[in-house]
């Protein structure tokens, strides 16, 4: 059986999110439809993460299997005919047999965006998220350099969830200024559920009012860490400010 | 009577363009309604430049007299908090009586953005025009600079104008590529009624079938300016992919 790997890139205002859910618009549910509709078959996808309602992707990743002989270009170009214009298949790969989009992603990276200034952005207001007070990105980034290696993240998963490791190896996470806009970019092996945006609230809450002092952030923001209480991090920054931007493979 | 000068931007994808319309959502329409809703008094604003369907800005400059006392700050939030979303006030400012958007402005800049490679965008396809075939920004720049001064644009103005004096002086005009996207702007003390969208279909319509001759081009270019004919033109390129971004004033 032929091993099929889609990169794709969506806008995920209109969706409840990646995974199937009965009666609701999901990604997946949307991409299997057109799948089905294209091949005549139905077909399940698996994506390497899932994100939640509202969240974005440039470059989620998931594979599927089948037995028909299209061409990968007639995949990708039948695929984005058939699919609503606010999600699109970036690419079309025929992969090897054990080849798993969750399973055998070795990375993840995802971005959070803030508009960084007085006013809102009526362009980028789906991909934004709009928060007035200056961000000092030094700040930031302290925090970024002191978070990578491997820590229990259980502060900043999502009261409810229900994974049993929280144990997350952070490989980069930096924090940059372009114009108006600040960027956040973190990569690791997996993520809890509403990981990045526990961790950009509060990174936001710790800076908030601490003066320039370094240590003193850096501080903060791990005794949050090392509590392990979700009650003690900040509130998470809204869904559509993030995007999941890379999933990285051996090979 | 106090002079306001509002800086505007906004995403034109829901709008029939600035000019208000009986019965049809526009942008002049929809910041009247919030004024007046903001002042309890009907308020006409002077756009500096008339958007079409669909075409956005960043930087579209309006004006409207009052004799009310507001703050400046307090227009500003009050306006956002009325406007749509996707209509936001970037600053508000009071003028000398006699400026006027549209008579005093000396020149207004446009951006027209391309996406320039094999698959469109989910997320960026409200503001981005998808064009698969590869752009050669050199070809295009060779276009941009011989078409810098005065020159009658006939062959630019949408069939049905009636503009009487077609002449308009080109300040500056470039093209560049940014990743995947191919940038075109072009600053003018006017422009005529779908000009933008014209000009840079016909440059997509000249590079299309050239090899790289940059007199060549050239020419082509300034054989369709000159007849001022706009059959021989290329066809207008879609509206979404065009901004303006900045209207300028002496003072």
């Amino acid at each position: 059986m032929r091993n099929i790997k889609l990169v794709l890139e969506y806008d995920g205002t209109n969706y409840h999110g990646w995974q199937t859910q009965p009666n609701l618009p999901t990604i997946q549910g949307t991409v299997e439809e057109a799948l089905t509709q294209l091949t005549k078959t139905p077909i399940q996808i698996i994506g390497a993460g899932r994100t939640d309602t509202g969240v974005h992707a440039e470059g989620q990743v998931a594979n599927f299997h089948t037995n028909l002989s299209i061409p990968q270009v007639a995949f990708q170009k039948g695929l984005n005919t058939l699919l609503p214009r606010d999600i699109v298949v970036c690419s079309v790969t025929e992969v090897d047999a054990d080849f798993h989009a969750r399973f055998s992603a070795i990375s993840r990276r995802y971005r959070y965006t803030i508009l960084n200034r007085t006013y809102p952005s009526a362009i980028l207001r789906r991909t934004a998220y709009f928060y007035p007070v200056p961000i000092d990105v030094a700040l930031v980034n302290a925090i970024c350099q002191s978070i990578i290696g491997k820590w229990d993240f259980s502060s900043f998963q999502k009261t409810g969830s229900d994974r049993l490791n929280p144990v997350c190896e952070i490989f980069e996470t930096c924090c940059w200024k372009a114009e108006e806009y600040v960027y956040f970019e973190i990569e690791a092996n997996s993520f809890l559920r509403g990981m990045v945006r526990a961790i950009v609230g509060t990174i936001l809450k710790c800076i908030k009012h601490v003066n320039g002092n370094m240590e003193n952030i850096c501080d903060r923001f791990h005794s949050i860490l090392e509590a392990k209480d979700r009650a003690l991090a900040g509130p998470s920054v809204p869904a559509h400010g993030l995007s999941l931007i890379r999933v990285e493979y051996n090979n």
